[in-house]
């Protein structure tokens, strides 16, 4: 379980990444690739530092995992999972759906997420035990009797390899096309924990893509696993159903015929 | 060209589609697509409505093209082409990317066009002779001197039929893959008009997704045409390329491959 302070540090630890972040959004002119001092950059890094600053100073026994700025101290109990901006291309083209993820994960099992868009000042957290909040106020998914109905995401077609396409692809066709949408990263299982989408589907995630977003999905009534419908841990192949109604996993696993790895 | 009251009466219908849409967005439960009456819908119909009513009001010989309730007045040397939602999968999903097209046409050329974002209060207004504005401050597109360090947005593989998406992703493959950002229908073309975006490529649209945004990507300094590099106008294919560097015309055509109908 996450303590009351655990949940005060994650909080601040948000607001800090946030500030760290708005003043380089759209700040950028002719990002090069190779410049290790590109807006994106030192974005991500400045968010990364203010959060391992204040983990610091509130738990200094506690490891970390960040995108930006590797391990330490894994041998914990206690370990934070930090990406300062999921989305990375978002936040380049000027597109507010990226956000800051943060997770606080308890002997192998994530007790906390914060899912926190900075630009637009939206804020999901949930946290083991407790439903999930939106800026504060519960968030609940939404049911969903068909997939027909369902309104899914995913980020992009290229995060999927040949296999993985063709899984997917088996799934969309059972989905209306209009109801399909692309992008959005982390900002989906918001818009999921929310109830306004159904379904989102990935693959290629790495551990601090999805940590923070177990308990956001769960303590709004959804459900979230890998391609096999096995609950997400470190060890997970990258692969990531969210479902609002968890009464469709089923449906969702046979329309995508099949999946082993 | 369009008249300064031509100008304050696309703003104030910009103004009238945004109060229509706004208290509709993220209000929906369960959306159906048979019943009339679904959120997305009702602010469809509301938004260009409102519109509708305040160019009769003004100008009642105009002509008008929208997206919910058909042609009037085609005859009329002026037209206005309003798409009061695109984007409607992006409203429906709860994700403010979604916006409010207007164009006024002028001997079958677009003159004037608005793209308006009524939930995060953004709108590129664009006139023929006069530079694009961003909330009222001028916006510029931004150079790039090759394929490879483009930000490229497009909305949803979807979209294209097999012989196009070969020719997309011919281009893609072009393109460092983490800066394809799919998502963001008019969107993009905004955020392509301030510097953000470098390259939009599209197929499938209609004349009221693409007419607003001509004087838009223009005014900014960009290039729109279709697929053959020609300039779009209401007997256009439907394919678009949006460019913030003009100059990289020759580079997009020819990384697609060649293109023709």
């Amino acid at each position: 379980m996450a303590s009351e302070a655990d949940l005060l540090l994650a909080l601040r630890m948000a607001t800090a990444a946030g500030e760290a972040i708005r003043p380089l959004f759209r700040s950028g002119i002719g990002i090069e690739d190779k410049d290790d001092s590109t807006p994106v950059t030192v974005a991500d890094r400045g968010a990364e530092m203010a959060m391992r600053h204040l983990i610091a100073s509130a738990f200094p026994d506690d490891g970390i995992i960040g995108e930006e700025f590797g391990a330490e101290r894994t041998d914990s109990k206690r370990i934070w999972i930090l990406d300062p901006i999921d989305g990375t291309s978002s936040f380049i083209a000027g597109r507010p759906t990226f956000g800051t993820l943060i997770a606080l994960v308890q002997d192998g099992w994530p007790v906390l997420g914060v899912i926190d868009q900075p630009i637009s000042g939206e804020r999901w957290v949930g946290r083991v035990g407790e439903p999930t909040l939106f800026n504060g106020e519960g968030a609940r998914t939404r049911p969903c009797a068909t997939l027909a109905q369902m309104v899914m995401a995913t980020t992009s077609p290229h995060q999927f390899d040949a296999d993985q396409s063709e899984h997917f692809m088996a799934l969309a066709r059972k989905v209306a096309h209009r109801r399909i949408i692309y992008g959005g990263d982390c900002y989906n299982y918001g818009l999921l924990a929310s109830g306004h989408i159904d379904l989102v589907v990935e693959a290629g995630l790495a551990v601090h893509d999805y940590a923070a977003l177990v308990p956001v999905v769960e303590g709004a009534g959804g459900l979230i696993c890998d391609w096999n419908g096995d609950p997400l841990n470190a060890q997970s192949d990258g692969t990531v159903i969210a479902l609002g109604d968890p009464a469709r996993l089923d449906d969702v696993l046979e329309a995508m015929g099949g999946h082993d790895h």
